[in-house]
């Protein structure tokens, strides 16, 4: 009996989904192009072509637009020293960013957290604005915001579907000076493994923040729950 | 029946722990001073100082020797955006640091490790250390540290019960620059549960890291689990 002929393009395409898998292909780098599969396996650029296409379809790649094809891991990447939205760092991640406002509502009372034993409150009334962040269709984080209404008047009639930074920004001339953030590791239990599309308890990050916009002028304070088996954190220190 | 009188250096002591659970009075505040509890409850100061004992003997707050009295909460805070070792977070969230050596080993070959899309390279020989950090006898967290042979020769001889980062500088001259790192928020299971005492899985932090002490060369690198019931991570972000 005769064996049957796997296709050149698809060995190579597992070829190159085994150097993703193994770290010799890292997260972030730029993936072979279709010239480096001609020269490297001696085959048409039809091949080429096919093998590309097949390790995108698999998910192993991404192609952005304009800036070539990148490996991507199965996990986003966070920086936690920079004050960067959901929105951008998807962008910069390589995946479709889509949000779903959940509820929106003024708040009377006063929204408080402590950091680092220090107490941070928000007068009322404030706008309280729960939205669930997907990238790429996945629901990746939900969030509850507390957005000062003093600097930030009418904000609950806006296109909250975007980045309320950006809003901030072009709306309200506001501009994020620093953020202050505690980091809790947690288990996703109950009500939000729906939410997330998950059978059972993963573990999660929750980040709890204040954001300013002066030296001590409280813009926002946010209470985020980040799926851990999608998302690594990362920081510099020094 | 006369009904049992509740002292009243008890009732103090309630009185204030409620305040510290409800974060009225919060982790890392100075906690109520004797004079303080002599002026607002209108007591001796044998009731005020068997108050504060109390509160103490229940773990609520900790004397720190000349500097006073802190609320102290369950769980104990590190700040990532600086290169910080476990000795001296301990000392300074008021706790009595200790260390467990585990294992200490020379390893031939070369370890690596993937951040941000970018992959660091240690050649062997290393040392390979494995710890279990203690705060007031309480298992923290525990690591894995591989060591440069060729910036610390000899290392694994040394007394490695306290900071590493201390032998790099006291015996070695060496300054840490910077410190790159990854988090991720995992599940402590099987065997780690018996190091760190607890008898369920519970979520935990994990650091992948790299350290340098000049622009490019590695000193160390370390993959460590914080426990998540313990630790908060604080960031600044700007």
């Amino acid at each position: 009996m005769k064996k049957r002929q796997v296709p050149k393009y698809y060995q190579i395409s597992r070829d190159i989904i085994t150097k993703i898998r193994n770290g010799k292909l890292a997260t972030g780098q730029q993936a072979p192009s279709e010239n480096q599969i001609i020269e490297k396996y001696k085959v048409s650029n039809t091949t080429a072509r096919k093998a590309l296409h097949e390790i995108e379809k698999a998910g192993w790649v991404k192609r952005v637009k304009g800036k070539g094809t990148y490996v991507r891991g199965d996990s986003v990447g966070r920086s936690i020293n920079r004050i960067l939205g959901f929105t951008r760092n998807m962008l910069e991640e390589g995946r479709v960013p889509s949000t779903k406002v959940v509820d929106v509502r003024i708040q009377r009372s006063e929204h408080c957290v402590t950091i680092r034993g220090r107490r941070y409150t928000l007068k009322g009334p404030l706008c309280r604005i729960q939205r669930v962040r997907f990238a790429d269709g996945i629901a990746m984080m939900k969030e509850t915001r507390y957005i000062s209404t003093k600097f930030c008047t009418g904000i609950e009639k806006k296109n909250l579907e975007g980045s309320l930074y950006e809003i901030y920004n072009a709306e309200y001339g506001i501009g994020l000076e620093r953020a202050s953030q505690m980091l809790s590791a947690v288990m996703l239990e109950g009500g939000d493994l729906e939410i997330f599309g998950v059978e059972k308890p993963i573990p999660a990050f929750r980040v709890e923040g204040v954001t300013f916009c002066g030296r001590e002028l409280i813009v926002e304070m946010e209470e985020s729950i980040y799926r851990g088996d999608m998302y690594h954190f990362f920081v510099e220190a020094d």
